[in-house]
């Protein structure tokens, strides 16, 4: 949930809320008992059980209705896990607080479409399938499965208010404006893409607009990130009564599955935005300039004026599962120096520590790096001094997030990055570069976000040196109508342009929304790899050569032989990537048709 | 088989390896016959039953010995062959000249260590493991045992008569001296690798040599590439009585498997050397510096100066099996121009055309691209003009193999590299680069071949622009017992060192000799992935960071995600690869310890 009203409304909204999670908490704990009651959860909680409905019903649901849902949750997952494979149907449904084993078996086809025995059976072929999935971020199938029937006690932002850009301001040209998005929590959406989302911002082909970003990391160091930056403590603030930007992932908001909070952290990327173009529509492709990249400096008057960025090395990271030293497994956090003077600019390590069990302030324990976002507590890491002594990391600032709203679902987990862009992670995509992306909503809706400082090729231990930044961009929109001869005139894919070369983004799974359905967000993550990436960005390369330079197949292949550079883009982002690189130079003696 | 000889006894051994070469095709012909004999196979070229038996015995092995290893060959080839899983095992014995299944299963036995039914058996469940082979270009399992039991009709090269560098000059440094090794056909060695090849030229540690390198393309368009040049007539010389360079490929000599010709194009490149290193023993790192890398100019009087190269979109490309446009399959040379000119340096494509079926002097039909070498008869194929028109490519000179002799086996393909360099396909391996590579047997035994005179990572189409070049060398050897605290000094694997970057090299299978064992020359085909090389890239990179700059796990894992590039080296040479490239810069300012 996304707080946008004013300050005292805002202190009515999120207690009504933190009640409602307490609530649910205690529904929770007590889902085995087959006597459970408005009355007793009111009584427990010490308010009415009118008030209790009414909170149920503020957020579009009944008790009556979450409780059989959460039952039937989870009893669906127990049947899922072969862990519980032991259990016969009736003993999973008695310990879900069903007494009566033919009516859990009634209610449970009307709710998934399958008797309890035919749903386990096509879990456990799923998870033969899967089985590379563990370890991996997808999201878990009754995550899904309660996404895509949504009754969402809380909506992911109220769009009663419809928010603003920040300003306006003629530019220099006369006939476009500049735009400035500072970010705020209204402005960002935290963990996911969505066509539903009311723009932040409006602006015409060719505007210009400044928007402010934030590391999603900030939180690693607060006392350098956040404090003292009225943006960065708006989206971070999180206290037991109030929590600014609820929602951070595209996973359920009642934080169901595994707990972990709203959004459950099937998402972890800050975005601001979105900001919708005049006339856009599908078929159309946005050209997203880069104008600019400026680090953001702390407002701490203790650092004033320094920059900072985070490394996490967390356990979605590559490393992970291989580690050699103890302790095993482990999460690392790097706090670095950004640097950047007329002589040198490079990233130079603080201190870094490993990850100890946080408490979140609305009390959910974090034993791993669940998502980014958590406070961490001063004092309750051990801060080891002295790494990568002397060591200056080269800086390649640049956005890992320029995303347009993508068509297939609404709510899209911000990791996977696919057609419409999104987590790219491609540090070529900095200042002077440009990227194209096809439209497939109306207004295109742009986000950015995922601000990095340097990353290298691979991103391999989850993170890149993530450090808050302000871009300048250029918006230019290209008609479906007047693409041809253009180099996106049959783009269906990221295309990056920097000032030397075209670099063609592929994936394992071009577009892993469409091609899984509505399992995409969690097979995704299943079935990675570099072959299938190597696949996608060869073919991908292949036709940007035929259709757009012209050239013959056998042509194409010849040249990709010699002169195409293929790079892994990352191993990090549930649709693993690999780019490949065609340098401008090659075509600057070519005689034009 | 390799002539080294003066020209009166090249023709003699040429005339003897030309009828021995046409007795085999004899048999091969009529290994289903029963009763064929020496007397009737002499008879019929011929010749005295007296000198046919000569003539295998001076290949080492008789006749009735070889016709009983190719019957059987032949038997297990088709009790491999799931095409030919309808008949029956007896049948399969009658049709290869046995006329009593009891007997061939007897001698089959005695010969594989199997039955035939167990041999059929394990085969298919091969098969099913790796049919991912289909389409690459590894060892078929009856060449590998043919090559296994050897009794090679001729040798891979004569060590009667040792070779001698070319010159040796003293430096300008006078302690170290100056070598130089012309190409020519007794000084190459072509498709593979062998601790057993006497040295062309022994070097002292710090000695500089200058290597004539040429591109086993080079028969492409031997107007442009072979003609008036006396060392590459003489490599490439290959007429119905005379081939100058028999072996071509690590496979049998006889030419049985696929009857491709000696070596059955198993290993493609041309490698000169090797070189011996005096006191280089197994456990020390050569350091090959790479001094100066010049093109080799055309000697044709048509063409004189010029530099040519030819890229070939081959079978075993990336694209073969992914053709869009007819014909499919199909098989494309392209040949290019080096330009090198004070303003610019680049290749641009004078012509291409579509393999279309050779016939060797030898008369072997090679409907596809079997192997290189094989001369394009002018007028064969159809040139087809105005290719990648006026596309420039820039050069990146470099040398494709640089390798030192494996210790596994005596006879190593040529193409999958490894543990010992070889065939690396990484351009970053040009002038003022050097490789460092593990010693395995005495003398270290440096080959170089395969030059490039540019490639793109991942070299697509199966080859770079080839070309051939000549190289200036230093060899450092680093002893065992010196190497503690150097960057080397636990060195498994090619280190490339350029100006700027360390470079280090990740494969599929790091060793596949010692992995796989006697199969392993065709399971690294089978098996390759670029998620392996990966991973195993990522193993080497923090394991240089951990052992050789003195990090922790922790530091090294954060510094690979911010600072250290993955790319795609190669997805044609059978063992894939995925380098990992480290700035030297990142260190500039480390206090020395």
């Amino acid at each position: 949930m996304q707080q946008i009203a004013t300050a005292t409304e805002a202190g009515g909204t999120a207690t009504q809320a933190a009640i409602l999670h307490r609530l649910c908490q205690t529904v929770e704990r007590k889902l085995d008992d087959p006597d459970l009651t408005p009355a007793r959860v009111a009584e427990a909680e010490g308010i009415s059980e009118r008030y209790l409905q009414k909170l149920f019903e503020g957020s579009g649901t009944s008790f009556t209705h979450y409780l059989r849902e959460r039952r039937l949750q989870r009893a669906s997952a127990e049947l899922a896990n072969p862990a519980e494979a032991h259990h016969s149907i009736s003993e999973i449904a008695y310990r879900n607080g069903f007494n009566d084993s033919a009516h859990f078996s009634r209610v449970f086809r009307h709710r998934f479409g399958l008797s309890p025995r035919e749903f386990r059976q096509q879990e456990v072929e799923r998870a033969t399938v899967s089985s590379v999935a563990a370890g991996q971020r997808g999201w878990p199938q009754q995550a899904l499965a309660q996404l895509r029937n949504h009754h969402p006690l809380v909506n992911a932002r109220k769009s009663a208010a419809p928010p603003q850009a920040d300003c306006i301001l003629p530019s220099n040209g006369g006939e476009h404006r500049h735009h400035h998005l500072a970010v705020e929590a209204s402005r960002v959406h935290w963990g996911y893409f969505s066509r539903s989302l009311p723009p932040q911002a409006e602006v015409n082909s060719g505007d210009t607009i400044t928007i402010e970003t934030l590391t999603q990391h900030a939180s690693d160091d607060p006392a350098r990130m956040i404090k003292g930056d009225a943006g960065a403590e708006s989206v971070f603030r999180w206290t037991p009564n109030a929590k600014n930007v609820d929602r951070r992932g595209a996973g359920p908001i009642d934080a169901s599955v595994y707990g972990r909070g709203a959004g459950e952290g099937f998402g972890v990327h800050i975005c601001t935005g979105p900001v919708a173009v005049k006339d856009a529509q599908p078929g159309d492709v946005l050209e997203v300039r880069i104008l600019d990249v400026v680090p953001r400096p702390c407002r701490n008057r203790d650092f004033e004026g320094q920059v900072f960025g985070s490394s996490v090395a967390a356990w979605w990271g590559y490393h992970y599962n291989e580690l050699l030293t103890e302790r095993k497994p482990r999460e690392a956090v790097t706090i670095y120096e950004i640097v950047e003077d007329a002589e040198a600019r490079y990233a130079r390590a603080l201190y870094s520590y490993r990850w100890e069990p946080q408490t979140d302030p609305f009390g959910v324990v974090h034993a791993t790096y669940d998502y980014p976002g958590v406070p961490v507590v001063p004092g309750s890491v051990k801060r080891r001094h002295n790494v990568l002594d002397g060591i200056r990391i080269p800086l390649r600032p640049h956005f890992g997030v320029v995303a347009l709203a993508p068509r297939e679902v609404d709510f899209v987990d911000s990791i996977p990055p696919s057609y419409f862009g999104g987590n790219l992670d491609n540090w070529r995509l900095g200042k002077g570069s440009a990227v194209y992306l096809p439209v497939s909503v109306p207004g295109a809706l742009l986000s950015v976000g995922d601000p990095h400082a340097t990353q290298g090729d691979g991103e391999l231990g989850g993170t890149a040196i993530e450090c808050s930044m302000t871009g300048t961009f250029q918006l230019i929109l290209h008609k479906k109508a007047d693409m041809a001869g253009r180099v996106f005139a049959d783009l269906t894919y990221p295309l990056i342009e920097t000032e030397t070369d075209w670099v063609l983004t592929g994936f394992s799974h071009p577009n892993y929304l469409a091609e899984f359905g509505a399992k995409g967000q969690s097979e995704v993550y299943a079935t990675s790899s570099l072959d299938l990436a190597m696949k996608d960005a060869f073919r991908k390369m292949r036709r940007f050569l035929m259709n757009i330079k012209g050239l013959s197949e056998d042509e194409a292949i010849a040249l990709m032989s010699s002169a195409v550079d293929f790079g892994v883009t990352q191993v990090v982002d549930g649709n693993w990537g690999v780019h490949a690189i065609l340098s401008k130079r090659l075509f600057e003696h070519v005689p034009r048709s």
